[in-house]
This record gives structure tokens, C-alpha cells and sequence, in this order.
């Protein structure tokens, strides 16, 4: 059975029901209007929660029983532990011995460790995942194996769709490094620290029940407090929660290859030339390899120069600590943390603080923190002639990655994906992505180790640096060197069935992804 | 026209209409549960504010107009500026310029400096307050002057019915001693410091329209975020939102009088030979000259024993600041500051920490902090033989006193009210209180300069004083004493007319106040 589609305004065919609920087709950027209220969970009272305070109860399995777990729940999880998480994959294992069926998983991502879960998929304990899916998930959805329809939502559309009532969370397991009996939680301490939980906030706010697992029971008050107690209805005390060397890296590593290091040189030469890098800058980069290399080359500008960062947006980074304590970033503002020493320097230093996901990136807001960024460093599977961006799926259609922050960032006032070329022989620079995350009069610059292309609307950008000595190009050339190198690469075949949705960072659905036809 | 009443769980006629809507009369502690959904204010979008962030508007009268203030919206404030806030008033001369009639006040407590309200009462500008009445405010809602019916809520009340939607807040107007121009503000910095802004968390979070008010514009990220900007709507920059000396008092005192220090004195051993007091232990009381020196009684006595309490709740003064400092005392977790030392202890103590009144206080929660305090010091205006306590009108009947946190701290385990047994030479223990706050059956021990009287559910702690040598007497033989000092108290004749109505932690009506007769 195909799901009938129409044409949104991104130009994709997209549905108008997505798992049995109608579903609003993207209508350009800034163009949809919510209307109604934020979804309020049950009103609970202290007469049926204990008056010690102490909520502790012996297993996971027993927890889950109290919350009344049953079929077509919706458990939601955060990604906090990453690729180290023991908890998750355990949640979909109980609820398949019990017998549950039709669970949506609702995860702020997932992580390589999630594997298993493609069992509780195929056995009927789970319908669908709405969150990320990579590698061996991804390819699962993607050869329409999944019995739902997939729902792909960057960090802040999540919490958008968690406060609008769009997603209404059944149960919320949330794992915490440091929890008190109350359920109290943070990120640090224990053996299991992950620096801050920046992402369960708004499942602990917002879900019907919430249950707190941790391995490290502290005295009540558990300061501080990222997941407040008053919301929290059970908490279980574990052995270990997560496999610490996976939850954060040992260290996260500048890249080698001399391409992705010249990448990197050109993008920080763009900043500095641009005039977008200047004293007092609010800057976001990734933590991936020419992210980091990118953060090295600006902090030397910034220290050259005399000038500050205001502050830096996490996912944080040993580099981004380094400016921080050597005096060339006033804060680093928090929702994830990537490394040990940023692990460490989140507990003691009260110049990094954690940083609300609502605030930062939730575009059903008063306003957010992503629109008056200066400057934000993305990467992308591939672009297209008109900017678009794609993170989600590579040019073989196979769903690849989760969208994480990628489409909140895109606000920010300038947007600079440097990426190279072409990835294993294949372009990177495309006709038109495969799949739709972001509009590309979002996209200002793309940086390649063979030129910069910056994005015709930005007039003022292109005029910045006119004379700048920097190798300007266009996305065309661009696209014609690479296909000049690489040939013309053979579109992915695509079946009629819609595996997952792509969500806009106001609930409404810009793309799909399709099933892979074999 | 008299309001139709019927009996409550406590004996006391209340109505079961209240300003126009049903009203469900006390039932009994613990025995009511709530039904239905939290509130949800309407789903804002970023479209709708400005991408720079900056939300700033050139006055007070701008942002209520551009918030769409019109007659019968609720308009909220919060407290923290005590006697020196400068804002409140404005907001309700600016509306009666503007001709708004049967606006509700919605404070979290009123002052003295809140006396000019009087005349936006009288002149139809607001219908009625939904909150502390004292002074002069006190003595115009118990002439039967106020138009609509003033409705007293305990702190967590307040809360409670915020997120219940028993009160929707139109407006919300936020006074912050810092902001910045998106409206992330804190309680500390500039020159009205107040130290934490933990009342205004409920408002921001729940309200259609906010409105910060800050006379100390800071540079975009104000941290800590005590109220965050995802929230706010607009920003007003004036010269002066308070007066600092009224906003905290220069030094908060220890009571001098010999009778005081007595209570205070008998209140610390009473602790002691009770073992109440206890290393570790959980301890609360308010900021009255009494309280204060119990507080140091002990903080002498954790010193001597080489123990230490994990948490003290705040109001913090300078005496928990001490004790802090000294080592007697984990941390502080306050929601509100007293003095100019607590206020500079919360902005540089990491141990010293704003603590969410949500968490603190609301019974419709899961679970609450208060609930878990070991010690609970309280005042009172009166108290009856059946232990029920009175702290909203004296013995005159006129309205004297909001309840403050008062309702909630009496869910803590052992609460301890220390009273003179007459004031003015008027009896403070009384057959039966003149209106009920809170039920005997959670006030355990009733400490006076003349003996000890423990509430008889008590058998526990009876036993643990039995052979203390302590003053120990009964409620009975304290009311006799005192009669037979002071003569038996002429009880104040009431209208049949209601002008308030005191609700419980759970919502509903405890009891009522009438209009004094001449």
C-alpha cells in the first residue's frame, strides 16, 4: 500500500497522514504558524508519591510495570551515554519478554550500541522508531523493514513536537549518572558521567511517567539539578548504566588528512576576511574532525587579535575548553558534551553551564539562541546547485545519520558547511539531494578544498570578500570539478514505499525517505 | 447578596462558587486528587519574534499594549523586590490611564509599598487580588471595599494553580535586577539585587504574555538563567526597578526580648532531647527576630556535636550563611533571599543554589522537597486547641498576612511553631482559630515562654521528652494561662459577607474571611 502524497513547498511529495495522524506538508521557511496549546501532562499530587521522598524500586522491569507499560506506548530515551548506553537496548528486551507490543522509541538519537533493537523491530515489540537511525538501523528502515513509518526531527523539533502534544510520551527512562532517591539527576559523577543531560529535560517535563535509572545514588539534594525530581515517578539503581570509554572519547581528534586540514584553513581564512569573525563572536562547530581543526585555526585568530568568543555552543570539546580557560571564550553553553575533558571542566568550571535545549533550539519559541549565532560550522552527506542540504541519507538513499542539531543551526546568521569534494570517489555536490533537510537559502557557504561557493542571496557575504585572494568559485563549478574527477554518479533506485519522514523544525514534513529498491 | 456555603472535611463554611467559577471545598490532608491536564499557554513560534533576539521595547506601557492588555486579564508579579519594589504599582497606574477595568493582580506576595493599589481598587482598574493582603491592603479587603473576592494561596499554591490552569496568567511582568535584551534574567548584579528570582519561574513558564522589567541590561547570555528568554515576549530597560535598601534589609536581627529568647532557647532543646536534631538533618525557618536565633541556638549546637545539616531551605539570612561558611551546613537551597550577605552568599557560593519552588513546594507534584524536612520552625497568629493554626488575620479578624510558604513547610515531619502565648496582651492561643490555615493534624509542637505543648497524634515524640526535664504542659493548660494573664479575648464580630477565600496546597477551599462589622 502507497501513502497518497502532495507536492510541499520545497517542491517533495510528502504524506498529509504519517502513522495514522494527519501530518502538515512543509510550507517554507518560517511560513507555517502553530496554533493551539502546549500539551500539559496529567496533574499528579504528592498524596500517591511517597513521603520520604525516596522512589527507589528494585528493577527496571518493576518500574516499567508501575507505569503501566502496555501496547502502542510511547518510551522515550535520551542519547546522553552515545555509543555507550547499557540501558535502552534493555527497556524493548523486558517489554518483549512481557509480551508488549507496537512501542514507538522515541530517542533524543541513536547510537551504533542499538543494534539490538532491530530484534525488538522484527519480533513486533517495537512499530517504529521516531528519532535517529544510522548505520545498521538506518539500513533496516531503509529496506522497508521498519512496520511504521520512521520519524527523523532535529534536537529542537523534538522538543517542539514533545511541548506542541505532537509526540505525547507514555514513559520516559531517562539514565543519569548521579541521581538521589528523589530523582534528583545530573550528568556528572559516578562512574558513568556524561557532563550534562541537557536532552532529557523535556521528556522528565513533559512525559506522563518518568523513570530515572542510574548507578551512582547520591544523598538528596543531587545538585545540579538537571532533571528535577518533582517530575521523576520512579528510580532504579543499577550496576552500571553505561561502558564509560564509549559514553565519552578518550579524545576527540583534529583531523590528519592534509585535504580536510586545507578545508579547514580556508573556512577560518573565509571568517577572518568575511569580517563575520570579530570580538565578542557567538560561534557553534561540530566535533568532527575539520570542525575541530576549524575551532584550532580560530582560536589562534582570536588569540592573534586580541579579541574573545562570547561564547561557544556545545557539543563541547577539549578545544573549545582550551579557548575557555586561556581567556579566548567567556562561556561555553552546553546541551552534549563529546569529551572527558569536557566532562571535567562542566563539573568544576561555572563558566560552562548547561543550556536548555528550549532555548537554544526549539523554533516554537519565544524567540532562540540559534538565530543569533554568528557564526555556525555544519556538515552535510551532500548539497545541492540550490544549496539544499542533506544529513540524513548518502547518495546510495540508504538512511544514514539523524539530523541531531543540523536544521535548528541552519537560523544562525551564518551558515558555513565546509566539506570536501567528493567522499569515496563519490560527489558530494549533487544536482539535487536526495533527500531534503534543509533549504538552501538557509545554506550561506560552502567551503571545498577546491574553492568556496557562497550562496547568490548573500550579496553582502559575496562582497565581503571580493578581494580577498580567497579561491571563490560557484556551486556549479564546484559540482562540475567534482563530476569531472569522479564521473557523474548513478542515482539510488528508489521503491514506491515511504520508509521515514523528514520533519521541519516546525512539525511539518519537508521530505521522506523511500525504500531502497534492490 | 451572600454567597451560597456549604460545611467542609474541616467544619468551615466555604463556597463552591468562587469570582464565577466552581470551587471545590476542602476535603480533607491528602484526600483530594486532582483530575485532568497540566495547562498549556499557546504555542508561540520564532517566526513571530525578532531574529536578533533583541526584544526590547522603549516602555512599560509599550510592552502591556503590545501584549494586548485589556479589562479582565490576570497580570502577575512576583515578590522578590519586597518593599522596595518600584514596578508593581506602575503596571496598574499605566492600565487605569489607559482605561482597563477588572484587571486581577496575581502577586506572589504584596507589600507595604504596595498600598497605592488601593486606588486602582477603587477606581475599577482592578476587580480583586489573588494573593497576600497585609497592612492597609489587608484592612481594605476586610471592610468588604475590594469588588471581586481575594482569593489567599500558599506559595506552592500558587504554583499549583498555575500549572493547573486554576489561574491563567495573561501577563506576566517580571522585575530582574539583570537581563538581557532576549530576556534571560537573573537575581543577582546591578543595583537592585535581590538574589534569587525563584517565584517568577512558574509565571514565565505558564504565562500567554511576559514582560521582563530590568534596570541592568547585560549582554546576551545572562547566567545563571533564573528566567529564560525562550519565555519572554518583551524586554523594558528603566532607570530603577527597586529601591535597594527596602529590597533587602541591610541586617536581618535576632530578637532581643528576654520572653523570645526564651522560646528560642527551649525550641533548641527541645530539638536536641528530642533527637530531632540530628547530624544530616533537613531544617527550615523563617527570617522572624525568633526564628533567627534559633537558628544560631543551633548552630551552636551542630558546632559542639561536630554535625552537620545537608540543607537548610531558605528565605536565607545571614545567620544560614554562617553557618554555611562555618561548615555546619552542606548547602543552602533557597527560593528566596533576605539580606544583603545571603544575597551576596548566592551569587558567588556554588553550595548556596536557587532551587525551583515547583520542586520545592507544589503538592501537585510528585513528591516535594518539603515533605522530606526533618525540621520545620513556624509562626503563627493563632493558635487552637485542636493544634490548627492561623496565620492570615488576627485575633481582630482583619487580614494581616499572606501564607507564604507557611501551608506547604507543614508537610514536613516534625513541625515546630514557637509562639509567644500573648501579643499586645492578647491571647495567641485560642479556643478555635479565627480562620484556618492549617490542620492540627500536621502542626506537631507548640513551643511558648511558659511551656511545651505537643500535639497529642504525637505519641512519638512525647515519648522521645518524657524524662527530658523540658517544660512540657498541654495545649489546654497554655489557652488557660494565658486567659488567666490576659482574660479571655473578645471575638471579633463578622459580617456575613465573604471577601476572601483561603485555599489549601491541593486547591481547594479551606476556609473563608468575612467582612469585619463595625
Amino acid at each position: 500500500m502507497s501513502i497518497p502524497t502532495v507536492i510541499n513547498a520545497a517542491g517533495r511529495a510528502v504524506m498529509t497522514e504519517l502513522n495514522g495522524k494527519p501530518a502538515i506538508p512543509f510550507r517554507g521557511v518560517g511560513k507555517y504558524r502553530p496554533s493551539g496549546n502546549r500539551y500539559g501532562p496529567p496533574i499528579p499530587s504528592c498524596t500517591d508519591f511517597p513521603p520520604d521522598g525516596n522512589k527507589v524500586v528494585t528493577t527496571l522491569e518493576e518500574a516499567l510495570l508501575r507505569c503501566g507499560i502496555r501496547d502502542g506506548m510511547t518510551i522515550s530515551t535520551h542519547h546522553h551515554l552515545r555509543d555507550g548506553d547499557l540501558i535502552s537496548n534493555r527497556i524493548f528486551e523486558i517489554a518483549s519478554v512481557m509480551g508488549v507490543r507496537d512501542l514507538v522509541w522515541f530517542p533524543s538519537a541513536s547510537f551504533p550500541c542499538n543494534e539490538p533493537v532491530i530484534k525488538y523491530l522484527e519480533d513486533g515489540t517495537i512499530n517504529r522508531i521516531e528519532g535517529s537511525m544510522n548505520g545498521p538501523l538506518g539500513r533496516f528502515v531503509s529496506e522497508g523493514r521498519m512496520k511504521g513509518t520512521a520519524v527523523l526531527r532535529s534536537h529542537g523539533g523534538r522538543v517542539q513536537a514533545i511541548q506542541d502534544g505532537e509526540v505525547k510520551i507514555d514513559i520516559a527512562v531517562l539514565v543519569a549518572p548521579s541521581s538521589d532517591s528523589f530523582g534528583n539527576a545530573r550528568g556528572t559523577g559516578g562512574n558513568s558521567a556524561c557532563g550534562v543531560l541537557g536532552y532529557a529535560k523535556a521528556d522528565a517535563m513533559y512525559a506522563d511517567k518518568v523513570i530515572v535509572v542510574t548507578d551512582n545514588l547520591v544523598d538528596i539534594p543531587c545538585l545540579p539539578m538537571e532533571i528535577e525530581g518533582n517530575y521523576v515517578d520512579y528510580v532504579v539503581v543499577v550496576d552500571k548504566i553505561g561502558i564509560p570509554e564509549k559514553i565519552v572519547s578518550g579524545t576527540t581528534q583534529i583531523t590528519k588528512s592534509p585535504d580536510r586540514l586545507l578545508i579547514a584553513e580556508l573556512t577560518a581564512a573565509f571568517l577572518e576576511k568575511s569580517g563575520i569573525l570579530k570580538d565578542n563572536v557567538r560561534m557553534q562547530a561540530g566535533a568532527g574532525g575539520t570542525s575541530l581543526a576549524i575551532g584550532v585555526f580560530i582560536h589562534e585568530i582570536l588569540r592573534k587579535k586580541g579579541w574573545k568568543s562570547k561564547f561557544g555552543f556545545g557539543g563541547s570539546t577539549r578545544y573549545m575548553v582550551e579557548m575557555l580557560e586561556q581567556g579566548q571564550m567567556e562561556y561555553i553553553l552546553d546541551a552534549q558534551v563529546f569529551d572527558l575533558e569536557s566532562v571535567e571542566s562542566v563539573t568544576r568550571n561555572p563558566k560552562h553551564v548547561s543550556y536548555p535545549v528550549f532555548n537554544a533550539y526549539n523554533y516554537h519559541s519565544k524567540g532562540n539562541l540559534t538565530c543569533m549565532m554568528d557564526i555556525m560550522i555544519l556538515g552535510a552527506t551532500e548539497v545541492d546547485l540550490n544549496f539544499n542540504g542533506n544529513v540524513v541519507t548518502h547518495s546510495d538513499g540508504y538512511l544514514l545519520h539523524g539530523i541531531g542539531g543540523w536544521q535548528n543551526c541552519l537560523h544562525a546568521r551564518n551558515v558555513i558547511i565546509p566539506l570536501p569534494l567528493f567522499r569515496d570517489r563519490i560527489p558530494v555536490i549533487v544536482d539535487e539531494v536526495t533527500t531534503l533537510c534543509g533549504p538552501g537559502e538557509l545554506i550561506d557557504v560552502v567551503i571545498t578544498e577546491r574553492g568556496i561557493a557562497i550562496n547568490p542571496l548573500r550579496k553582502d557575504l559575496i562582497e565581503s570578500v571580493r578581494n580577498s585572494g580567497l579561491p571563490l568559485t560557484t556551486i556549479e563549478k564546484l559540482k562540475e570539478e567534482a563530476e569531472r574527477i569522479c564521473g557523474k554518479p548513478s542515482k539510488p533506485v528508489f521503491d514506491e514505499k515511504i520508509v521515514a519522514a523528514i520533519k521541519w523544525v516546525d512539525g511539518t514534513i519537508i521530505d521522506t525517505v523511500r525504500k531502497i529498491k534492490k
